[in-house]
């Protein structure tokens, strides 16, 4: 359920996608609202990332997100940032919102230019604003136009109990491939083509409301990799609108709305290692106590993007060597008589010697959809886990065709 | 050919392999040679290449190298140190060869042990002892007992005439999976289950003789990668046993030496990437025009271990904008503005800008054998090389199947 304020909606408008799919998508509130974004540190960003970042640093009050699948506007120079905005410029006129309050995103092929000549996003703005709403309908429009190779619908919800009333948070999500999120706030950095939009009608400012993104994003959006590859356009972006009614949070009511922002950021996260291209299936990977956070990052996410691993993950194959491997090129030192191996549940390596473990069992475990990896070095008190899927058949069918 | 003096040989011994194929090679030379070796910079280091450093840190002649395919005798512990140190000492004691004058390599599956078991060692020792020789079956026997999911023999060798006399140098190697060697010298650091072994019968000091391996792995060994996983046996190692006749190489004739053995070693590390697992084409990267040597290098690394792109080039699809997202996560910052493409000889990108290019005429040239990527940042002076494979199904079906 949309919180109170926001309606959405998602349109074929053929502006980026040619083959009659939805491919525009509409977020605004009613009442002026907080915003919050986190974008790809990727040296080369796409127009509509240049756009936000820019309106981000300026502007304090945004009414909505124009989002377009099909052509990541990436790579397109000049012309292209005129696109961009464009986009937003015509919904601005359109709502008669203030210049400057609408962001954008884009995802699909780069170097390709939206095709927006003689009037046709005017027309496909139109067309969104008598389209949008606050159905359950209107929710599964806008998240189908911003879907490329996705193969699911990727959105979820959290209601929060305040003593003064009830705020709403609803937030969805697109991979699937160039999956590794790195994204960061406006000042430093942060990987994939991951949109991701989050609505609240929580009352937040836009400084608190970034902080609570960018610490959401360390252990949701930004641990999870489908390939490795890092996206020029990653976009999450927080709209606050104040229209639940509770007034503005106090302390204790943040930390509570903090710890649901939390679950639903790691759920849209989790959601996108679910549906990555050609997944058979979700991995999670716990590497624990580390001696330092970083640590346990690295060798977590080196697991996440190794072929020989995640074919194996494919193939069933309980190759705790692979693992092992991994970790060992992370760049992280650690002492191998300690390291300890779980697979699916299933111990096959303790103080760095391998047990006669059941490979049946292993296997068995591992023919899930759902299979977690444990990896203990004992040398410290630091975890991470990192979210990823398997490297199969589809995965090379999927983007070893041709661009179209 | 073989260089004066050095004897090679493969059979099959049953202590690697189950499929009654060659599992275990030799390579001895009559007389003392002088050794130089660099290794995988993996956390997890297998034990031949723990048993290797320390010997060549310790000793100054060597008289061979005993390697076995199928089994990687990694993460073994102590008991897997042992039986390397046993495998050198079975020969040293077969040829009375001096005790530490052995060195020892293996590649296959990690966490398995040797099957060496009642005197199956020393007979298979004796067996190779009968059966080394000088002919190019011997060679091919040699260099079929190191393989493993590679698809062809890969060796080759050199002659460099000098005044007095002639010097050869012959090499072999082995890839073709969790390969991204990334090996060093023995003090240092430098990656895949590569295995190389290079003979010569020019007379050169161990020490020289490191450098000239260093040297040249930086620009051969440590620029190929399949898969982008760092191997934890990943073992060059070259003899020299001064058996040509022409005595010490003089400064001119060391340049002269180090010329080819730069050939040498670039054919070699080519060879891997064009025996990748599932490889349909090889790949040379080209970045040109970087400020410094590192970024070239990180530039086409992150190229070159892209799932994005490397699929791509399985499909034969000019994706350039994927080239592009590659260099841009590379962690290296770049001027867009100033970025040209080619692939395959076709430009598709100009000053930042795609160019309005034949997609016919670029397919074409990536649907052949070998298709060369070339991005040239204009920022400076240094450039890079990198050799990659496409990623194929049959790289998912390789390593998606169960060990065995």
């Amino acid at each position: 359920m949309l919180p109170n304020g926001f309606r959405v909606g998602g349109i074929c408008s053929g502006i980026a996608k040619k083959n009659e799919k939805k491919d525009l998508a509409l977020f605004v509130s009613d009442s002026p609202a907080s915003a919050a974004g986190i974008f790809t540190k990727n040296v080369v960003k796409a127009a509509p990332v240049l756009i936000d970042i820019e309106r981000l640093k300026k502007g304090d009050k945004f009414f909505g997100i124009i989002a377009n699948s099909g052509c990541a506007n990436a790579c397109t120079g000049i012309e292209g940032e005129e696109d961009a905005r464009n986009m937003c410029l015509i919904v601005e006129k359109s709502f008669n919102f203030d210049r400057g309050s609408v962001l954008c995103a884009s995802t699909g092929v780069i170097g390709q230019h939206l095709n927006i000549s003689r009037g046709k996003l005017e027309r496909s703005i139109d067309l969104l604003k008598s389209s949008i709403g606050t159905s359950v309908e209107s929710e599964n429009d806008a998240v189908l136009a911003i879907m490329t190779t996705d193969t699911f619908v990727k959105k979820t919800d959290k209601r929060i109990k305040f003593e003064n009333g009830e705020v709403k948070i609803w937030g969805c999500i697109k991979g699937a491939g160039m999956i590794h999120p790195n994204m960061c706030g406006l000042s430093t950095n942060l990987h994939a083509t991951m949109l991701s939009f989050i609505l609240t009608d929580a009352e937040i400012e836009s400084e608190t409301l970034q902080k609570v993104l960018e610490n959401s994003s360390e252990k949701s959006f930004n641990c999870v990799s489908v390939d490795g590859d890092t996206s020029t356009n990653d976009t999450v972006i927080v709209l606050a609108n104040g229209q639940s009614g509770t007034g503005k949070l106090s302390r204790s009511d943040l930390e509570k709305f903090e710890k649901v922002f939390d679950e639903l950021a790691l759920e849209l996260a989790q959601s996108v290692a679910k549906d990555g291209e050609g997944a058979t299936k979700f991995i999670e990977i716990e590497v624990r106590n580390t001696k330092t956070g970083i640590d346990a990052r690295l060798i977590a996410s080196t697991i996440a993007t190794s072929p020989l691993f995640k074919t194996a993950m494919f193939g069933a194959d309980a190759n705790w060597g692979r693992i092992l491997a991994a970790a060992g090129r992370s760049g992280v030192m650690f002492n191998l008589s300690k390291v300890d191996i779980y697979i699916g549940g299933v111990q096959t390596f303790k103080n760095g010697k391998v047990l006669d473990f059941s490979e049946a069992e292993a296997r068995k475990s591992l023919l899930k959809r759902e299979v977690k990896i444990v990896i203990d070095f004992k040398a410290g008190k630091e975890n991470s886990k990192y979210y990823t899927c398997d490297f199969s058949y589809d995965y090379v069918k999927i983007n070893g065709s041709y661009r179209s």
